[in-house]
């Protein structure tokens, strides 16, 4: 086995990651937990990061590289902004580090959109984006990273030249659960997914995105007049907020192709919306852009 | 003091409102409760509404007029939906008797629409509207009812030709309290209102639906970015969810004009919003037009 190089985290809200990669670049072990922000910002990120490192039997001089909420305000350290238009780049050269720590650990940036009519921010997505992309990509390209808060983040050369979050996750959930809506959806988990309603409620909203809070209140009228079943109310309500957020994403589009940074459940959703709408696009895994990007920054970082 | 003639009723999902209306058609005694579907379905319509009648000394042959929730499935008795297109006055010949009980009682049915791409179910605001316009209105209006769903009707004629549910105000509710935003918006009610952050927000989301979600979303990166209010992030999330109500609204519109029926706060939130879009509108009292509707209701029913 190869000897270990560094270690990479991607720390968000809700999730942590961590993986042991190796000085070939391969991966020697990896951590997930539930202890995101949220927890650790309760427990201590030292700690939670520590009782990582010792799981895995990282060496005590390695260094540590991480993305994500880690470096909000409310996280460990303020790993602060990168302000777009910027090459993907300036993010390697902008990772704070942790003081106080016998390590070397360091936090990258995010990425801040504070001058246009849509201030706009994430955090660990830019790194996502490094993995996918690479530093050095060549035209103009829409990336699609779907999730609680979805980022469209459009790149040109290597540049990025604007991103627009979309709350598509988080509104799904606050519908499904906290809205007349929550009646028409319940059960839907115990039922086969309605492939034919996602569909045709991506393709409404698409079409006429002005109408999707009407779109939605049809899971139940189609409830009530139609005895659609759970599964197509819920379909109807990822549809609807799925099919919102590509029109709104593309309205303005001048890039040659999307290319979908995804994994699991959300790229299949999010394959099934872009086919029906006849969008070409490209997809790559999520996790491996990630761990990808960290490893960009790292090598950047400390170059053997 | 005249006598009194009849007793109207609007029953809604979480609101209960009685009026006893005398032989020359004035308000002799109101009554106002959270007594509404959901509690009542609990505690027996029959009751409440008992208790209601002897706080006002309503004579025991007086015959009752109620119209919404309480004619759900899930209410006191069925009273159906009337399909549309269909003209107004038909509501007035399909109130369902409610059986078993001492006096005349009678509840209204709702509208529905059920071939249409979007099927839609109103109860209540049918009544509403026939106290609004008559049964016998001349020529095209769009007739906007806001609320926790937004009602949007088109009548011609006297007859409703079809409507749309928006459901704004659960939307605003469920995002202020069940997203990221929940953060953004603390504290807004003891701020004065942002009169030109709503005004922003309605016209942003009008000329661009497609980007609500990302609209929504700028009341946090506002916040983060620029240091932007808890009203004014409050008043983005109801200017950018109103906008987005009236463009869908309005999209296919070919009605000479708009009436909103309203009252108190969104009465004043929806004029705001009509004016900066440059829409011109005539406005009607909400409460009032629900009583002059279930009058004309009970005027055909119990003719004197």
């Amino acid at each position: 086995m190869t000897n270990p190089a560094y270690v990479a985290v991607d720390w968000g809200t809700s999730s942590f990651r961590l993986w042991l990669i190796g000085r070939d670049g391969s991966v020697l072990a990896e951590r997930r937990s539930g202890e995101g922000m949220t927890s650790a910002a309760k427990t201590g990120f030292s700690a939670v990061l520590a009782s990582h490192l010792a799981a895995v039997e990282a060496p005590e001089n390695l260094p540590v590289i991480v993305c994500g909420m880690a470096g909000a305000r409310q996280g460990w350290i303020e790993a602060g902004y990168v302000d777009v238009p910027a090459p993907l780049a300036a993010i390697l050269t902008g990772a704070v580090s942790v003081p106080g720590e016998s390590r070397d650990i360091r936090i990258l940036p995010g990425l801040a959109q504070r001058q246009a009519a849509t201030p706009d921010v994430m955090r660990g997505e830019e790194t996502q984006l490094l993995g996918a992309l690479g530093s050095t990509s060549a035209g103009a390209q829409a990336v699609c990273m779907p999730g609680t808060h979805s980022k469209w983040v459009h790149v040109s050369d290597g540049k990025v030249s604007g991103f627009s979050t979309f709350m598509t996750g988080e509104l799904f959930d606050a519908v499904s659960k906290h809205t007349i809506l929550a009646h028409a959806v319940a059960g839907a988990e115990a039922q086969p997914a309605d492939a034919a309603a996602f569909e045709a409620a991506v393709s409404a909203a698409f079409a006429r995105p002005a109408l999707a809070s009407n779109l939605l209140f049809t899971a139940r009228s189609g409830q009530l007049l139609h005895g659609i079943s759970a599964a197509a109310a819920q379909a109807r309500l990822s549809g609807t907020l799925i099919g919102l957020e590509i029109a709104g994403a593309l309205q303005d589009a001048t890039d040659s192709g999307i290319i979908l940074v995804a994994s699991g459940r959300l790229q299949a959703l999010y394959e099934q919306a872009f086919k029906i709408l006849s969008l070409a696009f490209t997809a790559i895994d999520a996790d491996a852009a990630v761990r990808r990007g960290l490893s960009a920054a790292a090598e950047a970082i400390w170059p053997n």
